[in-house]
């Protein structure tokens, strides 16, 4: 078992996952990933509101926020904050344990999971300069009952993120079967046309991440007309300007696809510099 | 933790699955369910040549057939066969443990995991009558690089298998979003047409399963051309015979999807007098 982590399972250390959990089983869970600054969780509000809809979305009730909040001070209170310090907190909940079988017991009790990692070492030059996007060649599957929620059905983001190896490379950009671009595996896309800052529509597939939805709300704050719309690759390409989001690293600036690239601009510092703090 | 089974992870007693393991946090895995006869599995070369066609799909290196009939013979050989006892085995193969992110380790120990459970009690009508089908309002997704694999992000049929809880409703009919008809939550599907015995093509959407594919050769025993064909619900529901197919019961007779009924037939028994006993 890998030890560079520390985890709380239904709000207890040293537990392990029983095999007839329905997380392990099914993927039936969903799961968030968030900044944990000197101890105390990044855009929480956020966060939780996502967990319970997506938790609803598959007819999970959701351990309530204060439970959630009491494994995070758990888990993560006993850093020394001698300096600024900040980690990530990664929230599965499941449906529980079942016997075998799809149909849920009558009565089921959510497992919930807290596991604290370090954040990511990203480059300086991700911040600097931008980032460079694999085309994937898998295509996303089209689930209206299950687009736009971040569950644990993730069987599609492995398989893309398998395709390459390449350090130079951040994120792989997924399009769905139709050819429209949706996300990217870890991450969401804006593009930007002269003042229309535009995000793919997700009610096929793809997750609605938290940061995506915050800046579809920064429009007056960036000067942009922010909205929802389908853009196939060739029209995401002829972008002025492209940025992926998510909770941890906040915006990065695409800088090239296959052989297109894109001069330095400043869209993800602006987004950044709005995301990244609260 | 469920008391009534017991199980073997990667070949130890009371083992639990780590909060790392991929299968537990992508439904990064595959796995497969069997008949126990006596201690021993039933139809094994057809379920280990699909296990490892179904870990090779995704890039895992499936454990040999060696180490999990050695899990089988451990967790099954306490029984005492005094008289013909049936059990049910699942074994899953996950892709093992790795840190935070959808990219594998470049070194990876699969997962492997033997559960011991009871046969299903599938009432007698069941056998003597035959079932009757739900329509699910679900629509499988298609998703080509994962069509026909048993994998673990299973949930689309947890979500169809919440449709309904009338007990005499036994398996629930899944659709392709085209309108095909593809196979049922638990089992696959079968249609005849006069001397044509047809089942749904399963490139797009849905797990082949091997007693599917076993009835696919047995043509020249049932005296019917048996074959692969898309078929829409309204097609199916002018079939002449339909049976459904799995490991544990063999096949059944469907008898009822929505208002529409079959008479009383036996391809069902045919077909389980060659499946179900090897």
């Amino acid at each position: 078992m890998l030890r560079n982590h520390s985890y709380l399972i239904d709000g207890s250390f040293d537990q392990a996952i029983s095999v007839f959990d329905r997380g392990f089983s099914y993927g039936d869970g969903v799961f968030r990933t968030m900044k944990i600054r000197n101890g105390l969780p990044v855009s929480w509000p956020f966060h939780y509101q996502k967990l319970v809809a997506d938790c609803a979305a598959i007819g999970i009730v959701c351990p309530s926020a204060e439970l959630l909040m009491g494994d995070l001070q758990k888990l993560f209170e006993k850093e020394l904050f001698s300096e600024d310090l900040t980690q990530v907190a990664k929230i599965i909940i499941t449906r529980g344990e079942g016997e075998r079988g799809y149909a849920p017991p009558v009565i089921t009790v959510p497992t919930r999971v807290v596991i604290k990692s370090s954040l990511p070492q990203y480059a300086e030059s991700n911040y600097d300069k931008g980032v460079q996007l694999h085309v994937c060649d898998i295509k996303l599957a089209a689930q209206p009952k299950l687009a736009g929620i971040k569950h644990l059905n993730r069987l599609e983001n492995v398989l893309a993120r398998m395709e390459w190896r390449e350090e130079f490379i951040f994120d792989g950009l997924l399009l769905d079967q139709a050819g429209n671009v949706i996300e990217c595996t870890m991450s969401n896309v804006f593009a930007r046309f002269g003042s229309e800052l535009l995000t793919p529509d997700l009610s096929l597939c793809g997750v609605s991440g938290i940061t995506r939805q915050r800046i579809l709300g920064l429009g007056g704050v960036l000067g942009l007309n922010v909205g929802v719309k389908s853009l196939t690759l060739a029209q995401i390409l002829q972008a002025d300007e492209i940025i992926i989001c998510n909770s941890l690293f906040g915006a990065f600036q695409v800088i090239q696809i296959n052989n297109k690239t894109w001069p330095q601009q400043d869209l993800a510092v602006k987004i950044r510099a709005v995301v990244a703090n609260d």
